[in-house]
């Protein structure tokens, strides 16, 4: 098979090699809100999951007893997973309206090229690349809906995490 | 935290201290039949990830003109994640009649010890431990469900796969 990859951006149509590196892909489970912090305490009790950051939503409303939570990063060996409080309300800037379920982070310096990469693959875009508290700890933040139903965000690397 | 691993299973239901070791978690994208091997170059061509096992399914009908496969793992970056395509036959072993979605396997020497565990926490475990060709690549297999609705393998080690 061949290597080469093809950029599919919309002004570059003749590239002929684009290499984008993934620096992590993160499984993030989404949990109807408030009880991304219950679920935490859950895996870390049932799983031994350790946590090692934890965004709260910039935007805690008055009435709440707790800020829902943006994104709670869990290590469990050596893999990286997070945890999100869902976001169904108009006023967020988050790109993920869902409920509940998986999607993926993958995180690269290259948000564009990886988007485009993996349009030209058969992924559809969903909405602007966004820039921003939407998830995976800020920064750039691209959306992908794969043939198979799967939902990935492209995110630049969480640096505010660390 | 204690050292000590006791076995939780249901001879022993004074354990305190179990401490349960996972080998690995890897995310399980579960495709509709038989479309896991198009996901499989979907994967390679938009993410660049790479496919380092291929498991098919051990009971290939004649009619079928690719083998279903039971798990393929593919890498990204650090990350291993695997492809399966969907089994709702009722003559498989497989312990995942999911039509589609994410699940997780979490691979450990203890299998009973963490299923254990991870009850005691709050999952519900399905079914026996099974033994066989369920997933993730062979081994003993239990099956939980957690409070937040998500599907998690607690399997042997992958040791066939290498």
């Amino acid at each position: 098979m061949a290597e080469e990859v093809q950029n599919g951006g919309a002004e570059n149509g003749t590239a002929k090699a684009v290499t984008v590196t993934f620096t992590a892909m993160k499984p993030q489970l989404i949990v109807e809100a408030p009880k991304a912090g219950d679920a935490v305490q859950f895996y870390k009790a049932a799983f031994g999951a350790e946590e090692v950051n934890r965004v709260n939503h910039p935007k805690r409303k008055a009435e709440q007893e707790l800020p829902l939570i943006l994104s709670a990063e869990l290590k469990l060996g050596s893999t990286t997973f997070l945890i999100s409080d869902s976001d169904l309300t108009d006023d967020s800037s988050a790109p993920v309206k869902t409920a509940s379920g998986c999607i993926f982070c993958l995180e690269t310096e290259d948000v564009e090229g990886a988007v485009a990469k993996a349009v030209t693959a058969g992924a559809v875009s969903e909405g602007e690349i966004a820039e921003g508290d939407g998830a995976c700890c800020g920064g750039r933040v691209g959306k992908l809906k794969d043939p198979y139903g799967n939902v990935w965000l492209i995110c630049s690397p969480s640096k505010k995490c660390e």
